[in-house]
């Protein structure tokens, strides 16, 4: 059964999203500089079609887990700003026509809607009854690869509290957002499944990787 | 002048101290795992008069500051779990005799009292008048060196507020305590006041050093 993974930027003040989200600032106030340590990496230039990046361990980071996953996983906020039903169904998600994913995506609403499918291997579909049976409808459509929440940090928060998740990695940068959502705030005795399996560095980021206790 | 710098362990999550700080459990429920990182350094054995202590990343940082301190600043909870006025005066702080400072020590509190000779050229100082006045009568007794906020993270983040910090070293473990005070919540713009200057990890830990933009 495919495990369950995320991985997540937070700042150094425990955000992983600043401050005033909204449809132009969807990261909150800030909350790109999470994502720095990325964007400079031939792994990111790879999914972006561009050439060149840097290798190293950053690079390691961003590409760990990407020949591994089968499915992913988001919440409703993340997917999109818009609140509600899903109106006249115009919104596809963030990410153009070739969203990044190249997966199915279950995403979590409470608003019924058909599949999206969009370029590249990208579908969207919507899952209106709960977490565990998205988890369930991704490792389905896996096929055993593993399946990767996401985002955003509620959705972390859901699946950390319901003891589903077996992997996961934090990166830290080294900014302070003094404001934003907490990837891992509210998660009671959850921080007790883990143990810490690798801490690594580069000047821009300290990388966490844990992973699930008695798990291989 | 003695710059001011402050030196603390944080968890994942964010936390200084864990929950349920006691007489008997000054850092916290957890709180003492922020601290592993420093316990097996050489300079944490010589700082206990013991043989032995690992090098390396860790105990470069761990030693980093400790020849540049000339004297040091703490919170009245950081003191003693004593409130209020100081009663028959026998506390005399958690450290015993000869407590690790060898400098004056300038505690904040609200209650007047007689200064604390100490072994080993630690005196505490009860500084009455507030967190600006205790900076200065430690910046004459420090005698060009160095000043050290020691904590807690309520007074660091006093001084953080009132932007009198010139550089800080923030180590964070790969502990989620799920709870207890946050070190850097609550600072408001002082947060832009800092610039990266090092970040590096070992197993234990990953070490960010921050320095006020503009100061060498």
């Amino acid at each position: 059964m495919g495990k369950l993974k995320f991985s997540a930027s937070v700042s150094l003040d425990g955000f992983s999203a600043g401050p005033d989200q909204s449809r132009d600032n969807p990261l909150g106030v800030g909350g790109r500089a999470l994502h720095e340590w990325a964007f400079a990496t031939r792994t990111f230039h790879e999914m972006q079609g561009q050439e060149g990046g840097e290798t190293g361990v950053d690079d390691e980071q961003a590409g760990a887990w990407s020949h591994d996953t089968g499915a992913t996983i988001m919440g409703r906020n993340m997917f999109g700003p818009i609140r509600g039903d899903w109106g006249d169904e115009a919104w596809n998600g963030w990410w153009g026509d070739d969203p990044p994913y190249h997966t199915p995506v279950f995403v979590l609403t409470h608003h019924a809607r058909e599949p999206v499918e969009m370029q590249g291997g990208t579908t969207f579909h919507f899952v209106t009854d709960g977490i565990e049976a998205a988890l369930e409808r991704a490792r389905e459509a896996a096929g055993g690869l593993e399946v990767s929440i996401g985002g955003g940090a509620a959705t972390v928060r859901q699946y950390l509290r319901a003891r589903l998740v077996d992997e996961m990695r934090i990166h830290v940068m080294p900014v302070l957002l003094g404001g934003g959502e907490r990837l891992l705030d509210d998660i009671g005795g959850a921080i007790d499944d883990f143990e810490l399996v690798e801490l690594v560095s580069s000047r821009a980021a300290a990388h966490f990787t844990y992973r699930r206790r008695g798990e291989e």
